[in-house]
């Protein structure tokens, strides 16, 4: 038999708290679940830093990526299969692309990334067409499957409505991370009638679109994801430990950069401090290694690097006023003068994070991120953008909304020290 | 204030699934969890290796020590408050020793412990009183309060009624964990009516009871109990990633005292090969560095390390076969010299695993392990021991149930060679 | 022991599906529960012809009215008591006036109340005032209790903080219908984290505020809200069973005027159609009477009664189209000339139904009905207008929102018969 | 096309609470659910009394029948299609007979059917082979088809299979009722995992059976059974308000046959009372009719038929003591002469209750009920009981358990009164 056709001899089942079982029967799916790439994606948290502030959220983007999967299988098999505008020739595409869609997240990926110029679109596409298990996988299917897999991914891929099952402002990653991130944070927010949603979806030309009649289940959606970015993945608590994780990272890069002799040599960096990692030095990295690294630098002599390291191990986090750039530039220009001169490095100790998001948009040709709009079916085939039906999505749309915060560690500005009187003065503790 | 009686000035909350909230007031129950000593729970799992077999089970032992820290908070304020026979000097106590339970487990613990004779009771009794974090916060509310909390936890403590609280037949930690590994795990067991047994719970003298009326919920508790152990906790698979897990560290002592020279020296491990771990050495001790290391380990020269620790890593798990000790041992006896003729060390390949549990207990003087039974307390301030009382707990109780699994790497046993011929057949692949 | 401080032996709870357990302490409680026009809310479904659309919303008014009394008795008990700026005296009359609210809701109350011009409110307040053992109960309290109970349903009680328990834009009735009706009915609109909501509610001189921090919680459940409207409370199918009742109940009554010798005698009904119904009459009054008599009536000579009757008990209802008053009145007009000359009566058989809702609003002088505004509190003491601080909460504030149905009976309008042609047309079927 | 084959333009769905949806896609269903038998089951509660001790359970058979209907179409659509075992010609038969099989239910069956020396069963037969709008739909299919439907119902259909769907130790009919049951009432037995109950069900000869690693779940569900009998169905208070019911009818009937007037005609008694009733006649039947005549009655000058209408309207029901016939048959004799003597009938006052359940049982032949055990499926093909492979199971297996209680009413005994002493101490009140 064909590869591609094979199925297990016995469906296989994951339990799984959210959708609470995934089903698999194709091979190929199970052969890829089992490579060491995507056995990685345990020791990577889906939400990084979060479980600092929602202990629940402990979860991994193995987790995650299972759940994507199944959102699709169940579009594929329960509701697209046997409609005309859908080629079934499709599915085991879209499966695994679903599957494999986040398989080049590092460890933090979001501080990781920034610190290192990195991308993690760029590993996942390495790891799919490189020297890996999950290649050798995919290309048992064709030769060209790996490419095809990884264009799905990219986006680039030619047949658009395969790419909108993962990619569009309602896609399967979507609504699996707001539900399972809801449920693993205990949250009431980031729940939605999935179920009735996928009994909506109808593939249509390049794009899902939405049967009318289940608008209402649709705008439920776009405000669990409102709720479920400013509750949770903007927490200023979150945030706080993803600016200490970025200074961590920038103090260790600066000190290699400056010859600084580490105590315990930082070999899984060394590559990344060149700004030259290769997808193997990349796949031995997860959070457990940066844990590792963290606690032994508790240790080193830079007081800075030493305190850093402690406070993210040990959640001593730093605190936050609000901060609006517009008109308090003066103020933070003030406070680094008078950090340095208190003898707290402001380039780690006073930092500037913003938090931005719109939570749906129309299409807006020309701007920077062009998002794909959601379009309602109606019975006489028309099609009418979400926002021109929706009352509650059209007040909302277009809108982005942006906080900025100003992180300082509470703990070293003290009350009876002369030279943080300004300080405590100007951030009003 | 005293620091006993200093309370928040605002009642500080933590979101979590399985309580909802879990409220804190107590100065010393925040500072404690503000420790470097608690925060490390984090980085242990609470369900070591089941992860690798219910996705889900990726919570960590901070989770649960909140969750029963929050039972033990509810039972005394808002069920024991007020009544006679409990003294509300014991509140704090009972809280910390709820709180700081499970200090001391180390990574992956079960096996952890069995391979280097340890126990995680003692270390949890050593972090307390020894120069620590916790110890210094427990201190402040006098010099004998950590010696106390060290005794409810050691089951020594003379008010044998704050013990029950966290170590009995029906306790918060029990309580906690039956539900949190449900949850996370997505299991349909492990569900229980816990307020109901909570309004039911009654102070009386040495031990809490449970008025009759809540009988039904308690059966429902023994019950769940019963499933989440063969379901979740003796799963074969997790098992086979236990067998691994011990194998592994078995391996690397063995190395160690054969003098073998390590690429990626096991710097962590050197006071427990020794068997003289000090305190300091084991909070040194996580998760991450464990898989660290197992990870650096992949890359080592001896052919058995280098091997687990992939297929431990990579969950490359043993397979398994039911095994009867008392009417197979030959067969064990045979496999083992067929494997080593294969050249399958069967001392690392070849490992019988056994999981055993007695439902419920009433006490049976003069046992090895005498179980403190549950009373139920009747209208007219009778005591009945459980069994009595219930049907269907009394048709489960005192039934040990053991099994023993035979595990070994179906990859490494091959069809098409001669010498596995004998062994496939033994092994009925 | 006076009455208002008498307790009972043993805390009774009822079952809740919604708040798990609702708890009764207070001998007053238990006894107004137990008095037969407290019992009479068994008989009467909270949503009304609710459960022909969704076939699992068959819960009664007892149900909501417990389930108000709890949350009133968790705000009060657990959040309020203490604070300075509530006075504990007041907490029966809460406790009181929140599990009456809804003691003089007739059967299907929207309909009826309409056809027989009366209000449920006056019959709340004869209830209590009047010559019953609710009141009987509440006067042991003392003289002037029942008038108070009266009032603070009324909102004319003097504390409007207590009054804003139970009237307000987020209040305990609402807080409970929401998330009842959402259980009922199984749909996944309706969740609100309740818990949270109830822990930042502050009573602040005339109105209950929520601190800032709770903002989100307080969003999720105006969204909530918004969605049950329209999903649940306006649900077309149940208003086209609410346009046909209405029209049993006109027909019955003309019939009446009209001298018709009813076969089966309308006892119950003799007082409504003459407009002088007493407190014992109206009392006597459930939905299984009203069905009873519909059922009856399926018998009648009168073909419109007869006809309306079997479609209401056998669930066959009137089909709709959307109907814009403003521009197509003129084809209304037209449709009552085809109805008329096809023999199908338009006055019964014809009927334009209109929706409207305003999901919040704040307060705006002068207007027809004036909303009190939700207010948050921020830690400086300031109090916030809920929309001048939620984005979400702004975009559909004071948005009135109004639909309008056009309902006729689509099983006697026969693609064959020339005369039904035009109406055919007109309806678009 | 022919009606059996015949597809809904769009599927419909009900909104359910325990299955989500409910999916509709034949036409013969979606014409059976509109029938007025059918809808008549919106008018009889799924359980009786019971909404008098939970207030949770209003909710009517029309409910659970549709969730028997979508259990079975889940496992014949998608679990048993497409196997060999398994005839989709009978997939029809199975879902019409699973959507009707409670059909004849009349109000508050269990009492009523006592006292009139009724079956549901006949009628529901009757129904279904009768002149009927259901036998018409049925007939629609062919002219056998009614008396199939009614075999399986009555389980003398030739094919077992297809009646063991539905009635069985564990069918459909079980499986909605006990998930149902508990979700109206809240409480937290009656859950299991049914999901994967139904995956593990294959069709084999002339039963279902049960793949054996779904042997837990099976488990799970045997015990959620076993509470909410004796938690749910037979709750004391429930069977206090059963025992008033059963009088009252009892007392009426009485009345009728020794030639009492009534002041309220019983008309829709008269049938019943001689004995005689009609299928049109038990139609008109429903639990509105009964409670509206209870009311009228409470009118009556009979004081028995007045004061226990009253008692069943009002919630003013009996109190019970455990009663042990073998021991106490004396105490129950003297018992009623002294309720004689005190004026109190202890025909209608003093009365015996019992209830009985078996939790699950094998087969044993030749007893009154024989009752068809449980197949667990090897992966070799063999089939075993059971109870057999169960610890669980084993214990409670074939285990009757009875209860009996003694009812009375307590506000009718009173402490001041000399006649009344000896029945306070006989009661132990």
């Amino acid at each position: 038999m064909e590869y591609s056709a094979e199925k297990l001899n016995e469906e296989k089942v994951f339990k799984d708290p959210v959708h609470r079982y995934i089903h698999v029967q194709d091979r190929v799916i199970w052969d890829l679940v089992g490579t060491k790439e995507f056995q990685r994606l345990r020791r990577v948290k889906q939400l990084g830093t979060t479980y600092l502030t929602f202990h629940g959220a402990e979860h991994s983007r193995f987790n995650h990526s299972l759940g994507v999967y199944e959102i699709v299988r169940r579009i594929v098999d329960n509701v697209f299969d046997g409609r005309p505008e859908w080629n079934q020739e499709e599915r085991l595409l879209s499966l695994c692309a679903a599957l494999l869609h986040d398989l080049g997240h590092g460890p933090f990926s979001h501080s990781f990334e920034k610190v290192f110029d990195l991308d993690h679109e760029n590993f996942t596409r390495a790891i799919i067409l490189g020297d890996t298990e999950v290649n050798q996988v995919l290309s048992r299917i064709s030769a060209d499957f790996p490419k095809k897999v990884a264009e799905v991914i990219a986006k680039t891929y030619g047949n658009k409505l395969v790419v909108s099952l993962i990619s569009s402002q309602i896609d399967a990653d979507r609504m699996d991370y707001l539900q399972r991130d809801a449920y693993f944070t205990g949250v009431s927010y980031g729940h939605f009638d999935m179920e009735r949603i996928l009994r909506v979806m109808r593939p249509k030309e390049d794009q899902v679109v939405f049967k009318h009649s289940g608008m209402h289940a649709v705008e439920d959606y776009i405000m669990s994801r409102y709720q479920m970015y400013w509750q949770i993945y903007f927490h200023p608590v979150t945030r706080s430990a993803e600016v200490i994780l970025t200074k961590i990272l920038h103090r260790a890069k600066h000190l290699h950069e400056q010859g600084y002799s580490f105590k315990h040599m930082p070999l899984h960096f060394y590559s990344l401090f060149k700004g030259s990692v290769t997808l193997e030095d990349y796949l031995k990295l997860d959070e457990g290694i940066f844990l590792y690294y963290f606690q032994m630098w508790e240790e080193e002599e830079d007081p800075i690097l030493k305190d850093l390291c402690s406070r993210f191990i040990n959640r001593n986090l730093f605190k936050y006023v609000e901060f609006d750039p517009a008109k308090e530039y003066k103020k933070l220009a003030r406070l680094s003068v008078l950090f340095e001169k208190a003898g707290i490095d402001p380039e780690y100790y006073l930092v500037v994070d913003s938090s931005s998001d719109l939570p749906y948009d129309f299409y807006r040709p020309g701007e920077e991120e062009e998002r794909l709009p959601i379009h309602l079916l109606r019975k006489n085939g028309e099609l009418r953008e979400l926002s021109r039906e929706s009352e509650i999505v059209d007040a909302i749309s277009g809108k982005r909304r942006t906080d900025h915060k100003l992180y300082y560690p509470a703990d070293l500005i003290l009350k009876d020290r002369k030279e943080h009187e300004e300080i405590i003065k100007l951030l009003e503790l």
